[in-house]
């Protein structure tokens, strides 16, 4: 029997909800109620009121004798049901989280989400340890931008990539119908994984079906990453050249796209934007940069004295990362997730960040559709320090060109989304 | 047996496309080939390619023999499956439809579409009529807006009504959780029943569930229709009472609010706005009717001295309208709807629009809900003169004060849009 300490457990969800943050939230509560609370280690669950915000303030949810289906309708429940933050804790915001811990004698500290809470986590182990009380600390990935280290890839993007795969399916069939320039504005700020997505959504692409001869013909014809630098004439003749063949062009674009510099183009276009606890402009629940590629199309492909073309943006905003249709693959892993941190708790580990990896990455023999071999991941601890305040990007192998991703991208991602409806062609 | 002219016949989709307007398209295929066809009357089933614009030219795609295979797949398939048009046909214009109509032995002539579709059909006909060419014409419903005179609703109004409901449930998940005031701009320019549809997202509402008590809880808590004045002052009252109260505020807005005079709020605020050939602004496409509204609510409730509070706002945008996981009604109508076309044709019948109808609409009897009776619809021919170029707007009944819909509203669209997730409550 490993070395365990006696108290009570903790669970917060931090930052961005997704469409399946609370089936984590689940998997821990479920994890230790079988196991630590079983065991006698853990007597109260408890969920925190909008994280360490609440945590601070003695806001909790018990969770301890939950009834199993409400904790299942929970897992199916869209968006943080505990409620999120945005708060990044500085050192003493920290200390009043280590004193609140204290005074709820809390033993177990579970937390949900994405690069800053990982550091958060990393951050209050160490104070705890400073101070010898034996409080041990997790992390369970969770990010629709899909941007964590040491992750194949995390809870939330699946089902986000779902999303915007079907959202750019079907607005490009919208887009042959009355045809003109359509763009897409996604989510992702450095990363560019959910914005690539939008390339599932290519039925008649030679990257999906080997059978295809020749180079995609459906959209999103065009797909701007934050990875790689924006140049706005290149964009345009990008745009122009497509437009002038085909009468139409569908674009992608990650709402973090920047210039060479760094500079996020569309922050400097939001007029009034606000900057959050973590420095970061808001990107997201404003549609100004797709209005200001539009006018830059509109201004670009007008011809002298004639009739702009037909140009429209989208911006996909929030309803993107907490959709209710789910990746199947998705739910099972955010809940197993939350699972295995509390596992790793009862084996005694003292922190560590939960790690989803798929074995055979790099290969393609995880790749259902080429030999009908199932989709298969795994967990594994890694340490806080490697997840904590780092961000992952597209790797090069996943980036094709400056304006398209790579079948590499599609045969990583394909598996994770769940099956796509089939749309028949004229 | 009727009186039947013989020759070909063809089938257009006009203007915006929805989920299920190649159910229609599918519908009047399938009638006409067990009817028309079968019988020896109707020798090409043709599809004008882009609408009336391919018909001027020749362009056809022929569904005479396309396998029942194709024809299923197609009626899955969102948006216009043979292309759709703006074009809004003048009197030279429909004298070239009439021209390649004569040209090409049409005798049969079916137009899915709205209200503009339903006019460029009465007209062809009675020109038609006017040079004793025998050729019959039949306008198939189809409107996202479900604004045509003589319809219970409209085929794609369900579907569209249920991608608002579940974003709007996910929505109102995701502002819980994050909490600030949170705008959703959804589609209508004259017509409220689609931002209507974001009540079905209330879960906890006395409208929807007669166990609850008192005022809803659930967002959207403010919806602003058309068909009321826009305020500009009275809307920021309502968000500041409830957001001082709550510390949240969820609001949908139809992008088709006007002030008192009748001026659209979006058409003033979009710069370079663009005019479509129906004469109308561009609203949909961008982002500036939500970001101007935010700018406004930041400017009225930011202290003095202090920090302006969380404000974001998402265009629903093209996705709505071509969402592929459809309402199960609203696909079989659209299906109906256009084999019922067909069958008029059959009948002898030499023109007419047809028309969803809801035997007991008034009564509740029909609402499964409350005592277990099947919801059921009937179609009926009416003269296309009582649906061309006229628009229904949201009946008063339907209206609750300046910011509301009433349960009348709610009785009426719940049974259209299919199951709705349960998502367990905080």
């Amino acid at each position: 029997m490993p070395d365990l300490v006696r108290g009570n457990a903790a669970i917060g969800q931090s930052g961005g909800p997704t469409a399946v943050i609370n089936q984590s939230l689940v998997g821990v509560v479920e994890g230790l109620r079988s196991g630590l609370h079983a065991s006698g280690h853990v007597s109260k669950i408890l969920g925190m009121k909008h994280a360490v915000r609440g945590l601070t303030k003695g806001e909790f949810h018990d969770y301890t004798d939950t009834h199993q289906d409400v904790l299942d309708r929970l897992a199916f429940t869209p968006s943080a049901g505990l409620g999120s933050t945005r708060d990044k804790p500085d050192r003493a915001y920290c200390e009043r989280i280590l004193e609140s811990c204290k005074k709820h004698d809390i033993r177990y500290f579970f937390y949900i989400g994405g690069n800053d809470s990982s550091d958060t986590c990393r951050i209050v182990r160490e104070m705890a340890v400073a101070s010898n009380y034996d409080m041990r600390c997790f992390h369970v990935p969770k990010t629709v931008d899909n941007d964590l280290m040491e992750n194949d890839h995390t809870p939330g993007f699946p089902s986000a990539a779902r999303f915007v795969a079907m959202a750019c399916m079907a607005d490009f069939m919208d887009n042959i119908s009355l045809p003109g320039i359509k763009i897409n504005v996604i989510m992702g700020r450095h990363a560019g994984f959910l914005t690539a997505a939008s390339a599932l959504a290519r039925r008649f692409d030679r990257h999906l079906n080997p059978h295809v001869q020749g180079e995609s013909t459906d959209g999103p014809q065009l797909i701007y990453l934050p990875e790689v630098p924006f140049e706005t004439d290149r964009f345009l003749a990008d745009v122009e050249a497509i437009y002038s063949k085909k009468g139409r062009c569908h674009i992608a674009v990650s709402e973090g796209i920047c210039d060479a510099s760094g500079t996020p183009i569309g922050a400097t276009l939001i007029k009034g934007g606000q900057v959050d606890a973590h420095g970061n402009v808001q990107l997201s629940g404003s549609g100004a940069l797709g209005d200001q590629l539009s006018d830059l199309i509109k201004a670009k492909l007008t011809p002298a004295g004639g009739k702009p073309p037909r140009v429209r943006a989208d911006t996909f905003g929030y309803i993107q990362r907490c959709w209710p249709d789910t990746s199947p693959i998705d739910r099972l892993e955010a809940r197993r997730s939350g699972q295995f941190a509390a596992r790793l708790a009862m084996q005694g580990d003292l922190d560590g960040s939960v790690a989803i990896k798929r074995p055979g990455s790099g290969s393609r023999l995880w790749l259902g559709m080429d030999n009908g071999a199932p989709y298969v991941s795994e967990y594994q601890r890694v340490e806080l320090s490697a997840v904590a305040a780092k961000t992952r990007h597209m790797p090069k192998e996943f980036i094709q060109g400056h304006n398209n991703v790579s079948r590499e991208f599609v045969e990583y991602a394909l598996p994770l989304v769940g099956s796509l409806p089939t749309f028949e062609r004229m």
